[in-house]
């Protein structure tokens, strides 16, 4: 058997270790494990791990397995998280924190306890039978993390609690088309601690009078349902489609190594980030040491209380790994499907798979290059073949499809696609708000950003990379020191960035941000070896500099942000993010180490950059009641890293191995040309 | 037999008759056919149309068949341009106009007589010798439309020659690998006017002391080759991929009108725009009355002398329509294909067709929308299916990929992918310049944009549209006018433009285009329906504003237009770019409309959006021997358009239709589970 690798996630084997180890601390207790994952080694250690490895030295004085755990113990109904180090190879804890007023990420058995509370409370019951719903329906509670507004101590979790109608007696009827006109506070005890009615018209302010629930908002299923069994039969005009690869696929796996093509990466996955990946190299040159998606930000721009409560970190609070979703074949993937699983662990330490987490697949992309020579007629024409790795995951009402797509020619695209549903809440009939679109009749769908921030470790040949932002700017025109006589002439301004900072996009001066190694120039083209990012230019956080949401959501101020790496320096609105106050993020850390004597330098060093890209989502009601997907794209490119075009040696395309179909004429059937 | 549609392009024996009538006219000459295209129909007469045709009345009435046609005649070695209408129903010109002072697109037999009679030229042959070129090479002269620079006579053509070296004999060799320190200026009487040496350092004038060439120049196959039989064996590693529709294509095509999922549109080609599309309707509902891409201009940033004289109207100057490649089965499309031909004329008059210049296929899309129910479990997903038509051109050493995407929510995107061989001239070795890369030695690939514009006419609902330009923007906060407590809200702002100009893009403001019909009010969100573009954010045009290419290419100066609909106006840098010497642009007709009594406004008219975008395009080393494709995406997106997802009637993804294979584990050989 295959020895671990110092960056495969935790086995289920070390899993329950951890937790073995970490119960032997808590004698007499039952320790709620919330989070058995691997510590990833100190960089240092990798460096020279991953040195070893790709030499084919011998693989001696492997980095420590280390699992971070966290427990919550529970005494006098008060909560207690700790985050404990345990090393694995030596059976030992080697460090345990009492993390004061810190909450550990969504606890779902929590929540649907809150749903359960909330239902039971005897005022709750009473406001539901004012609000006189239809026969037949029932109330369904949403519990939502608070998005802390200063109105209520954080030192204990308080959930809100959202309320919808089920019209009728169907488990996947859409509810969200009913948002009820009531909310409520619950209590780390399980305690209804506040009753509102909502603000549901153009009057900005809560309202205290229970009115009935207004019939002329229900409406028809056709308008407000997804589900097919709720349904008229789809469109049938859709004929099959089918991806065949009679060879089998392009890509082999190892465990968690993944070739492909020129690539070698190794797939990583925990509870938090999801699909994590790591030492990515192409044609045996080292590019990046780590991506990942590190943090989402989604706040509510509806101004009015209690929705300023409104504001999901989805990784930091939910979980990007434990939200993912399994799978499935044919229906999230289409052709030859490696699906990878990934392990978490139970309340009570035990290892919990979650299966089919991450989807492996090639997928072709068009044309890759071509090029017809006029002079000989002769083209040429390679398809573009991609490897794609996709996750997706469900927050509530909402669900998000990420993927990292690899390129013949060495790019990377990181693809952000939203659906789902969107979050609803109660208006008038009649009534419109300037923060909100009506999607169907009582039901408002109010603005929000998604605010996504993708971590980039570079290892660019090497561990010491800068960051370089280049603009295009027009010469001079009549200036005798530039020799620019037709107007037309423009070069580059390049500046090396000094110190971690936050920056901003400027597509107006086509501003490029490049990551690139200094230490090495290439030959032909005499400038330092590099990828430049393929931003996705978006409009960054709306909320107020002042603002809780700002405070706690840093990353969002600026679309990329470049620091000196850190170990653990993972996420970009900090460690804790469930009704965290602020100042823990990626500015903050800037700031203390600039106070501080820790460096801050980032050219010629290992750095990480950081960028912040998303929509600002104010709906349509073609976003109701499931949404088509929202793209947004990423992308990262050599620039002059490698002696040429890195797809150069892509066979060109044939219809041999293509083995495409004429369509002769206009009303192709099935019998014709176009059986196999 | 079915009638000719208004909108269908000429049928070859249209264009018979028409070259026909028109020799006619010129008796005892042979005129040179040009262009024998089909006026449009003006837009009054194809509402008119339209209108019966879609609600089913007799078709009487039915506009004219005008052809377009542009003659060259030849006397005393001078050329005079005509442009005739004919009337083809009455076998009649209608118009006969001497165009004094424009030049025709370029004629490639033109070009090929002055590379011919350069490379005859005494003083060029030697300047050859003094290049004192190693045995087996040979000269190619590449023959290019002369951009004005204000330094010779623009009432005959001129044509710019650039030399390369073909360095052994195989007319695939990458002749663009040896640019040669030699240009030559071609009279239209075929006489070469001026012999340059070329600025190849630092040193920005034209030196005019030839040199033989520079041995250290040469370098391997390997690093300048693409064509495949020049190469060593291609990477093997891809696995074929084949794309299979059992069922045949979902689409369906009668004449030029295709109809998929609930889209109708008429498809139409030209030899100036190429793929052009009108009247696209989804489910019954107009939305675009036209779209095309409309004009591109690629000027390059190299400012010494003769450079500026490099900058191509790649539509206007060469025809994305004439430029078409000859697209082939699983080449350029994969999967099931149908292809249109297009139909041009030969010098003579007699129809030319342009076989398989538009493919049209299917592509699934990855995931349309998703969503799983948290409480249940259940996981509903449908894939998006996506109809392409994708057109490409190849202009001397560059290709462009052009394609619309119809999504079945509705949306459609517009994609530009680059690709080809970059324009080169020659460079010292050691030496760099500071708008250009050296790609390979001796080999400078100079800085240039591609800037597009594509032009949207809407017919949303009608007619009679208006351009929204709506803004996110933050709530004041401490403001007693508007409640925002917490400093989370924010709304939109809203401006329906009243007048013809042009308007930048902000992302930083999540600043969108929407056109809209205000006529037409969304009942369930109470705004007028509407479509956003989705723009792609580039760089403007670097030169300087009084230049020529500037004067030349008003479009590029700002990423939205919006103008009155004027029949004929469908090109934003004027009809006549060859030689052209500005001022007739869109800028220009807003000017003129402006200062004349004609109206300019653009609220609740019928309107034309136009938006320019591209990439200012910097080399980088791996675009070198030829380039991975760059692409470019716009979108269109109905917002409250509809009464809700216009896909939400797309069938559930099943595996059973899918029929995905399962990788197993890692080693997956052809003969396990792949197998068919």
């Amino acid at each position: 058997m295959a020895l671990t690798h110092p960056l495969d996630p935790l086995s289920p084997g070390e899993i329950s270790n951890a937790a073995g180890i970490v119960r032997s601390k808590f004698p007499g207790e039952s320790p709620i494990f919330r989070v058995i994952t691997l510590k990833e080694p100190p960089k240092q250690e990798m460096i020279c791990f991953l040195e070893k490895e790709h030499s084919g030295q011998p693989l001696d004085g492997r980095p420590t397995r280390i699992a971070r755990v966290q427990v919550v113990t529970r005494s006098e109904s008060k909560n207690k998280l700790f985050e404990l180090l345990v090393d694995l190879d030596h059976a030992a804890v080697t460090k345990l924190e009492h993390l004061v007023g810190k909450h550990s990420y969504i606890d779902s058995g929590y929540m649907k306890s809150v749903e359960k509370a909330c239902l039971a409370d005897a005022r709750i019951q009473g406001e539901i039978r004012k609000l006189e719903l239809p026969p037949g329906a029932s109330v369904v509670v949403e519990a939502w993390a608070y998005a802390p507004d200063g109105m209520n101590d954080m030192s204990e979790r308080v959930t809100m609690c959202w309320f919808y109608m089920r019209l009728f007696d169907n488990p996947d009827a859409n509810y969200y088309a009913y948002p009820l006109d009531l909310c409520a506070e619950v209590s780390e005890q399980l305690q209804v601690t506040k009753i509102y009615q909502l603000p549901s018209s153009v009057d900005e302010r809560i309202h205290d009078h229970p009115q009935p629930y207004d019939r002329r908002k229900i409406h028809s299923t056709e308008a407000s349902e997804y589900h097919p069994s709720l349904r008229p039969s789809p469109r049938q005009t859709t004929k099959p489609y089918q991806v065949v690869q009679p060879e089998g696929p392009s890509f082999n796996v190892q465990g968690n190594v993944l070739t492909w093509e020129k690539w070698r990466m190794h797939v990583g996955f925990n509870y938090r980030e999801g699909l994590t990946l790591h030492d990515i190299r192409y044609d045996g040159r080292s590019l990046f040491y780590r991506l990942s998606l590190a943090e989402m930000f989604v706040p509510y721009g509806d101004p009015r209380t209690p929705y300023p409560r409104k504001a999901a970190f989805d990784l930091g609070n939910d979980g990007a790994g434990i939200n993912a979703n399994n799978l499935r074949l044919g229906c999230d993937c289409l052709g030859l499907i490696k699906y990878f699983d990934g392990w978490h662990n139970t309340n009570s330490g035990e290892p919990l798979k979650l299966p089919n987490v991450i989807c492996c697949h090639e997928q072709d992309d068009g044309i890759l290059w071509k090029h017809t020579n006029f002079r000989t007629q002769n083209a040429v024409v390679t398809r573009s073949r991609v490897l794609v790795l996709q996750t997706i995951i469900t927050v509530s009402n909402y669900e998000y499809i990420f993927a990292f797509y690899f390129g013949q020619d060495a790019s990377i695209h990181y693809e952000v696609r939203a659906t789902g549903i969107l979050s609803t809440c109660p208006i008038n009939i009649g009534d419109r708000v300037p923060y909100g679109t009506t999607v169907a009749p009582g039901v408002l769908a109010p603005y929000h950003q998604h605010l996504f921030c993708l971590r980039i470790d570079p290892a660019l040949d090497g561990h010491s990379n800068s960051l370089q932002v280049e603009e295009s700017i027009p010469m001079p025109i009549n200036d005798p020191t530039s020799h620019n006589p037709f107007g037309v002439g423009y070069t580059t301004t390049s500046q090396i960035i000094a110190h971690e900072q936050g920056l901003d996009l400027d597509a107006s001066k086509n501003r490029t941000f490049k990551i690139i190694n200094e230490h090495k120039t290439n030959p032909i083209t005499d400038t330092p070896v590099g990828f430049k990012l393929l931003p996705c230019y978006s409009q960054m956080l709306l909320a107020h500099p002042q603002s809780h949401h700002a405070k706690r959501s840093e990353f969002a101020s600026h679309a990329i942000w470049v620091t000196r790496y850190q170990d653990d320096e993972l996420f970009p609105s900090g460690r804790h993010t469930m009704q965290s106050a602020g100042g823990e993020g990626i500015a903050s850390a800037i700031k203390n180490r600039k106070r501080s004597s820790v460096g801050s330098s980032v050219r010629n060093e290992d750095i990480v950059v950081w960028h912040t890209f998303g929509s600002t989502h104010n709906p349509r009601i073609e976003d109701w009641p499931v949404m088509p997907v929202d793209k947004m794209v990423v992308g990262l490119k050599p620039v002059n890293f490698f002696s040429g075009n890195p797809a150069l040696d892509v066979a060109v395309s044939t219809q041999e191995r293509n083995k495409s179909f004429l369509v002769e004429d206009a009303a192709v059937k099935a019998s014709g040309c176009c059986k196999l």
